[in-house]
């Protein structure tokens, strides 16, 4: 079971222009100014709370035991929805309740989870809009300080935190339909395959709009320049690329735009095959 | 009067993407490495005193007494303006005096301010056109580790700083005409009107370009999807939003386009009205 | 010869909205939890080497001796380019080889250097796109908490780091012809000369497409409200502004296109002029 380390990771949507990013972190030092504070992200697209819990869930693995997540893409802040701090066997997390953690319960199964409802360990007056300042940022600072879970409000049942509906790709016959989920900075774009959840070795992907692209390839350079890839990337997941170019801006793609990518995995052997291929012919 | 905690916090417009804000951070370490600094924001419009001031206002309270606030929005850098340090009640603030401390000089009301005169600590040889690196940081970074403030430069009289025209909304009768004053991250237009600043109760707001938006709410779900609202938002001014839309966006605003907004507050009941009001009528 | 002092500065292509940056310094946490990390950049346009190079070269001088720079800016990752890591006599480095260390090398001579190879102090699995995470960000971690450079990996000799061609203005007669790096954040153009490069005075800078623009000047308020400038910037090189406006924007200046600066420098006296002066005339 996870102890915290003193260290805070903060995953929001809300970019680095506004003083939001600030305010957390200065409500935090006036907390526990012996913590330290990690910006894991703040450009999550605004309230994609699915690209928040992907950020998250591929991040858990590379920082600290004990490292306290304090995850804010919250469009329903204000609303009925609860805000909960989770226990998991290696780490904790604060967030909102509305599947941001739905990755990182996979990852880090939870041991303990509570409804932040303790207002002593709150930023009075509690508004209704930025409950990062007045609910997640306090939360944080008081569990990577030594303050245990329970002290912050009510116990709950970790199976009743909410999870996003399954958002992998969707399996016919040997074919697997995924969706791109976002841009990065180069313009390379994620999909929403994870190359743990294929049975079998990718003969091939196809994107409609580009084409045959081949087999999944390990760098960039397996291409030629401005030609278009798939690729595992390093977060083991799909991305389609192109070489020395910005692959959303090529397409035009944008974040309202469903764009599908089909995968078409070696198909299993028929019965007689495999008792052939057994005898080694 | 203000400790310093050893906490800097820097407030910029010199954006992420070049080194200032790094070479600044440096600049602080080689002075004071155990000096700790939080970003407030580097997102302030280019050269946007005003905007800078609201930043800087809506913050303070969130940081630990005795911060050192650091605030570079200079555009008349290497001219006459003068660089000052100064210790409020509660902060410690270091900045051109160009009107940026404005907001904070009025919440955290000045003990003492010199004029950052004393060449010992800056960095040689001071440049026309870099003073974050060359006299702001480096004064913060003394100022943080425990250098009396007087040692810094040449005492200046508080009341001789300056500060911005006053940029309250104008009353004209039960309106009040205020106008939006930047965008945020999420299209939310947010305004010159404070909370504190209205005599009355508001009873509708009204944005020409909108129509009438009704009261000021609390929380964005209190709109139908894709409405625009007015809302009292986290830091208690007034905001434009559209519900799970970017307003900025859907109107085309931009920094160079004035937007007014109209505030009707409940009117004074007439003398009679009052009386019969009191009777329970 | 440079101790590690604590301190790890990085500087990258990556952004800040994914979570590459973030991964980073979870990756340095967990292997050196007491080590600070400062941001000098991760705003180099994508993939140029060179202004990544520019920037190293700018900001060295202004962090504690003994930092750790690590860099990434690394279009062949994945390709036989080396990684290394260099120990000069103010500073570490940490980065590929490819370039980015060709500014650093000149003012910071190597006295050692090694390739980064003993997959000890790696993350294993090490992918083949993402080494900033897999493995520079672990050496920078090793090397500033205090393992000897000698440790990571095999020696090679500091000559054999790759360095950019020369990317000086090229010198015509008294006049030198220059060329345009990149923009800042406020549209300035910062071009490849520097101040020290030059052999004599500047009479006059003139971009074809904007004219004779005078001398460079050393603040931008020498200049009339909306008008072109040269100027000295606070690092010293040619710099191309427009007083209170965004040069880049106006220009409609991007990174394909290349914008020429001609410089004429004052021509050297003819002999007999020379005697003359000497004589007082």
């Amino acid at each position: 079971m996870a102890r915290p380390c003193g260290l805070i990771a903060l995953l929001t949507d809300f970019g680095l222009r506004d003083i939001f990013v600030g305010v957390m972190k200065g409500t935090i030092q006036r907390i526990a100014p012996s913590v330290e504070v990690v910006d894991l992200s703040h450009g999550v697209p605004p309230q994609n709370v699915q690209v928040g819990s992907v950020f998250l869930e591929a991040s858990l693995r590379y920082f600290p035991p004990g490292t306290v997540f304090v995850a804010v893409v919250d469009p329903g802040v204000g609303t009925e929805r609860r805000a909960v701090a989770v226990q998991g066997g290696q780490h904790f997390y604060v967030a909102p309740d509305n599947g941001l953690l739905t990755g990182a319960l996979v990852l880090d199964p939870p041991t303990k989870a509570i409804c932040l409802s303790n207002a002593r360990y709150q930023l009075p007056p509690v508004g209704a809009t930025f409950h990062g300042r007045d609910i997640f940022a306090p939360a944080g600072a008081y569990l990577a300080s030594g303050t245990p879970l329970k002290e912050l409000g009510d116990p709950i049942r970790p199976e009743t935190l909410l999870r996003l509906p399954d958002a992998s790709p969707r399996q016919e016959g040997h074919r697997w339909i995924g969706a791109v989920l976002f841009a990065d900075r180069f313009g390379n774009l994620i999909t929403n395959v994870r190359r743990e959840a294929l049975d079998r070795p990718v003969r091939r992907v196809i994107v409609p709009e580009l084409g045959d692209l081949g087999p999944p390839r390990t760098t960039y350079g397996e291409a030629e320049v401005g030609a278009f890839l798939a690729l595992w990337n390093s977060f083991d997941r799909l991305e389609i690329a192109q070489r020395n170019g910005n692959c959303a801006a090529t397409l035009n793609w944008h974040p309202e735009r469903r764009l599908e990518v089909i995968i078409e995995t070696e198909p299993p052997l028929p019965p007689n095959e495999r008792s052939n291929a057994a005898t080694g012919r």
